[in-house]
């Protein structure tokens, strides 16, 4: 087992921040602009993700586990890349100061395979257009995101 | 045990890449602009950083254990925040079409702390910076790094 791991802060308050994190509206604003579903417990969340030229290339389905408000959001992945499946995304939310600190955890890897590599720089800028949709109002989502390597 | 892992890819030979790796200069220009020492096998590599009024924060003291020129650098950290000692950094270099693919691991953490998840998106960022500098010309090398937290 091996774990993906960041953290960022925002000049932004966790009540704020947990929106962007518990909303379809709010994840469509710095993920990816394709979610649909649920964001409630026991709920499903639908994301996708399109190439330049509009043709979806895959997603990620979430069964939503824990919505504890302006504090955490944990789901798990149930359908998508084989890779991806069963492992579980994490949010916890505190205030430092003027900031909101996310630590963000994707645990449950069988292996750090090379696209575990890509996953973690990936979610890295993800978690960096939060940061911007949260301090400036503007996100960078699919299939306007930040592209990193050959696989995107 | 736990790593910090990433890939990123660059439209640049491996050649070009390594140089950026491999030399002073080249650390200097995506990592920080405070890099001393010689980058050689059995060599010691001093990265320094500091703070917008100039005032030194901190850093790291690498020892080269591995120079594969185009393909592979490995250092081990000698000296820098305790969770860093005896941890080691590794970049392996190969080209895919016009790209070349950095993966990177930062590995031997002995807990995923919190200090473990800052430096993961970090690390991300400055890898960012390393494409940036091959594909534009210019990095942003601290003391111009993207901040990305509290802990900056």
């Amino acid at each position: 087992m091996t774990d993906i791991l960041h953290r960022v802060g925002m000049k932004s308050p966790p009540d704020e921040v947990y929106k962007a994190l518990a909303t379809r509206a709010g994840l469509a604003a710095w993920w990816t602009n394709n979610t649909q579903g649920e964001s409630k417990v026991g709920g499903m969340l639908k994301f996708r993700f399109s190439n330049p030229d509009g043709v979806e290339i895959g997603g990620f389905d979430m069964h939503v586990l824990e919505l504890d408000h302006a504090r955490r959001v944990l789901w798990q992945v149930v359908n998508g890349p084989e890779e991806w499946i069963d492992t579980r995304i994490s949010f916890d939310l505190k205030q430092e100061g003027d900031y909101t600190i996310v630590l963000f955890k994707h645990n449950g890897w069988k292996e750090p395979v090379e696209f575990m590599h890509h996953c973690s720089t990936k979610w890295a800028t993800f978690l960096m257009s939060l940061k911007s949709l949260m301090e400036t109002g503007k996100g960078a989502p699919s299939p306007d995101d930040i592209k990193i390597d050959n696989w995107n």
